[in-house]
């Protein structure tokens, strides 16, 4: 049974997912949910290296959460995505009758189920503990602040119609920026990638987080030329051809801007979003 | 070269660490950091099972961060601490002249270096990847919820001289409900541990987290006896006497509000506890 990945790639986790099993030639069906407008898109798309994708639009109904790190808490969730998702977010892995959720945990499984190259995981004690501890920290730290950028200055906007204070905007650059800097000073220090001279699924978990914001027009790395080096490096390694496909739709911020959010989901969501903005 | 470990029992993660070398007679030497009181209580404590504490105030001055998922950002480092302590939290493994933080990435790191029984990371991949999806998942969920009480209720006390409004510790309790709910339908259902007959790493971590708001006098499993069994069932298997050793000071809640926090730290503190209520 083929590997089937229920992802999102305008969530940052989704597409750290797809750039491995892409980059690692896993042969997978891709489930393409679009959470903000409540839709499955398609799709069987069967990966093996060269083929490219083939969408076959479903229609189903869906919507969820974890787009870019706050939570959702969709409720129309069609039967098929409710089976596998039950932390109804993106992604999700499904390998036969085993469903498996949170993007570090699949790309571990990946890494020991497909036999990676071993420089995403490397056996050596210490180096894997290196990549143990960046996943680990990432959690509340880059995950959370970089992802709040594009909420606070598109995806909350397309809720609420209107704009968010800008005192909140310059709130979470000023905990991003604090991020940055750990991730400079403690993970990537002097290194070409984060646990040393290769690359790993530090760097490929760190850089999609990075790239988040830029959909809201923000280059966070700016005054930062060690990370800015260090993005440029991991895209070339991950390749950028598969980099850009990737981000394609991140990086178009008219087309996430006039994003049309699923009414029911909108109504749903309005007072946590509220909430969370007082 | 013996193993050092830097850990706060107040810290619900170094609590963790601590139970897991001590029930897996993993030898170290401990070094006792009390974050709030910006000291280092002691320690040289050699473990190897049977061994009882044996504490010997060294009087340095330390502060740190993350007694309990939010994040300090003291300056007042000791030279010793600083250099172990990159991220400035608790709990910090020193082997040789390998350091590590965050709690799961040295759980990871001892149950490899000391080959512990497998029930806590298995080799089966199937539950391999259950243990790391809770590991993933519990960092914005069980982990900044639950810890939340505590510092609402006792912690923040402790900074302002004042308690907060019963408003934000009533929101704290409805985002601990929903993790734990998750906690129960998605993770628990209906086995003895989280990943099926035996405990793992997924149970310790969860376990000690949901300790920290008993700290506070909330006991959140009311009316939740399927994680009450649960929680006894953790407790019996890595052994009570250890279980209240390390809980030994957070289930003491008359000493905790007696902490008389260090006044550079409280003071630096401050404005972002009361940011952090807003």
């Amino acid at each position: 049974m083929v590997l089937e990945l229920y992802l999102d790639l305008l969530s940052q986790p989704s597409r750290a997912v797809y750039i491995f099993a892409k980059k690692n030639n896993i042969p997978f069906i891709m489930k393409s949910i679009e959470m903000l407008k409540g839709k499955a898109l398609s799709i069987s798309l069967s990966l093996s290296g060269s083929q490219r994708n083939r969408r076959n639009p479903l229609g189903e109904s869906l919507s969820g959460d974890d787009v870019s790190g706050c939570s959702l808490t969709g409720q129309m969730f069609s039967e098929e995505f409710n089976k596998v998702n039950v932390l109804r977010k993106v992604p999700v892995l499904k390998d036969g009758d085993f469903t498996l959720e949170e993007s570090t945990a699949i790309l571990l499984y990946l890494t020991r189920k497909y036999n990676t190259p071993s420089h995403w995981y490397p056996p050596d004690m210490k180096k894997r503990a290196r990549v143990d501890e960046y996943l680990a920290w990432q959690h509340t730290n880059i995950r959370t602040t970089a992802s709040k950028i594009l909420w606070l200055k598109v995806v909350i906007p397309l809720f609420l119609g209107q704009q968010v204070p800008q005192e909140k905007v310059q709130d979470a650059m000023e905990d991003l920026n604090l991020s940055l800097q750990k991730l400079e000073e403690k993970f990537l220090q002097e290194k070409p990638f984060i646990i040393g001279n290769e690359i790993s699924l530090a760097d490929l978990v760190a850089v999609v987080e990075l790239m988040q914001p830029m959909g809201a027009g923000c280059d966070v790395l700016e005054g930062r030329p060690k990370l800015q080096e260090w993005r440029k490096r991991v895209e070339v390694t991950l390749g950028k051809e598969l980099f850009a496909e990737a981000h394609a739709r991140i990086l178009n911020p008219q087309e996430l801007r006039s994003i049309s959010v699923d009414p029911p989901l909108k109504a749903q969501m309005k007072p946590a979003i509220l909430k969370m903005l007082k």
